[in-house]
């Protein structure tokens, strides 16, 4: 007769000491920091990543780019710029797996210090806001079964961008919000461990978080978007930047798409958490609206009260998915931003898959802008707001 | 000037005040238990969801059986029948998404008290072995990237099979031990936060976890089995019953492809870790043996004590796969399914997608087996072994 005895040891260990082995983990999760400078954070908008009119569907073309620039920035001055896959997935139509395992040696990507999140764009907001995921109510059916159909939309999403990102040889590490245990508590992040973000970074991974559904402990279950996973990464890792990419040239004073929206350059965050626009100057702006008759004159201040379209960072398309949109849209948007850029963290927002975020993805647009550089700074200035 | 008052109030928290937050989430944490007893967990074997010898091929037939087979097991008295399916995936040709929200009032499955662990079968295995992520050694290119196509592959699995049970109307969570916080140390199992699943399982769905890769503190990363997790689970959750879903009957006392080969109908674990079989009985297999001339003669002692070959419950192409698998094989497989019987936790091993996997997973077969009944279940019987 064979002895069964088990061979991992904690199946023996009593209540009491799990208890004590959880507080020990639990402390473990306080002290646990990165061991290394996080360079960036970047959100990968909904918007660039998928055709927002065309229902689960991937922008391919800007998804590979964005791969290969990320690639390209993460690239230290001696690593070899030869792309090793990491995505060994049956390709359709071939019997066997390849991967060319004696390459691997001499590849040195400086990939611990990124991270990705993206938003869910066609994914996920219509099996959300067609259940009400994001208004709570776990004991209905429906909202339960939006909930399941929702996550399987965005995770989905998030296994296709973790493969395209492996594809540029980056370790991309898929982790979602819900399996991570983060939670809210009446739309409010209530719990985050970022333990597992910070072991995974800390391993040398990219992790690669998205929006998502999640638990509310008061109203059962809402999405949790990923500006505000973005926030909360950017207060715990402290990364030199955080740059989001979207589908426009930044933000905007009105609507985008029309004739005469000025794309603001630079926004200023004091420490009461107020904001100003910077660059584009008042003067610039007067000049420009004088030779424009029919638009009423103003200046920012007046934008900037008229809360409803102060900023603007995604065309006017945008308002025909709005119905989707389960994440407070642009308000929360732009508010995460500033938030961040309070934290003393420049966020960089700009057009996916263009030169302008090439350069906000490599950090040669930190410091003084450069005059070819398109795209919206939002930094922080102290206790003087330059334009107040 | 717009105020951009920080509409998450947790940004504002000081560390002292999240290391407090953080002691009364572990706190929570540690007192967190399943509000409702869960019933059943449910391993789905890699090697009968997927082809075997077909690199990342799903055996469809199997999923879609097994998928409807729960979904009758999770049904209460006065459910509904009619499949109300939570995929609301685009799916292919198709260009919009559809869902019958007015349909989804009546439903009343039983499904909180259900969970689902998958192995990999033919996904992951391939990837983990040809890199050596079961070794560890996370510091070599090659190895990082085969944790990362690893993931990738499992996690390709997973989604695909939380889309077939969610098909069938089963509220069902992927949860990815990696993402989970699931780490190990030399191997063995080092820390399993299970609050997650537990606030799943309270939520009213079914979690679906599977066979990952992870961070192991010592060697820097391993793979983690389904059937250790499974034991895991079980151990937290006390389910009712456990059932292993593989491709052959049960488990043998040979290899099941050779011709003699006798399917061990019931297994009897005693308090010390030893085993042996109830049935058939000693008498029963001598009579099968005596018209057997070109086979030894033996009792099941002796098969128990060639541990190489002690028990089959996979088929003989299993060894041609064999090479890849790097969660431990069979010893570990029968193993675990020991140390859940040792729980006081009737353990059955079934073939899926037959009358008998439908029988055990609705709990027809508990206590006394039915004659008719083709599986092998695994029992804890106290301190007297009954066949010792």
């Amino acid at each position: 007769m064979r002895n069964a005895s088990n061979p991992n040891r904690d199946l023996q260990t009593t209540e009491a000491e799990k208890h004590q082995k959880r507080s020990q983990q639990m402390e473990d999760t306080t002290t646990l920091s990165v061991t290394k400078p996080t360079r960036c954070i970047v959100k990968l908008g909904g918007a660039a990543i998928t055709c927002k009119n065309d229902l689960e569907k991937i922008n391919e073309e800007n998804v590979e780019i964005v791969s290969s620039q990320l690639r390209e920035a993460m690239i230290t001055g001696s690593s070899s710029r030869k792309v090793l896959g990491m995505d060994w997935s049956k390709r359709p139509g071939k019997s066997g797996i390849s991967c060319d395992a004696d390459d691997f040696e001499d590849q040195n990507l400086d990939s611990s210090s990124f991270v990705v999140v993206h938003g869910a764009g066609s994914f996920g907001h219509f099996q959300a806001s067609k259940s009400g995921v994001h208004k709570g109510g776990l004991n209905k059916r429906l909202v339960k079964a939006g909930f399941v159909a929702t996550r399987i939309s965005v995770t989905t999403l998030n296994l296709e961008i973790v493969r395209a990102l492996a594809r540029e040889g980056i370790p991309s590490i898929g982790m979602s919000p819900f399996s991570c245990g983060w939670t809210t508590s009446e739309r409010n992040m209530a719990s985050a461990d970022l333990s597992m973000v910070a072991q995974a970074i800390n391993s040398g991974f990219v992790p690669v978080l998205h929006g998502d559904a999640v638990l509310d402990d008061l109203q059962g279950c809402t999405i949790l978007s990923g500006d505000v996973i973005i926030r909360h990464l950017a207060a715990y890792l402290k990364p030199e930047y955080v740059v989001f990419l979207t589908d426009v040239l930044g933000v905007y004073d009105r609507p985008p798409s029309e004739p005469n929206a000025v794309l603001l350059r630079e926004i200023a965050v004091s420490e009461d958490g107020s904001w100003s626009v910077v660059k584009p100057t008042l003067e610039d702006t007067k000049k420009q609206e004088s030779s424009q008759s029919d638009i009423p004159k103003g200046d920012y201040k007046s934008f900037a009260v008229r809360s409803t379209y102060v900023f603007y960072s995604l065309p006017a398309v945008e308002t025909t998915v709005a119905a989707h949109d389960t994440t407070g849209g642009m308000a929360t948007k732009i508010s995460e931003a500033a938030l961040i850029a309070k934290l003393g963290i420049d966020v960089y927002i700009v057009k996916a898959a263009t030169t302008h975020s090439s350069r906000a993805l490599s950090g040669e647009v930190k410091g003084t802008l450069p005059e070819d550089w398109l795209g919206t700074v939002i930094r922080f200035v102290g206790k003087g707001n330059r334009n107040c």
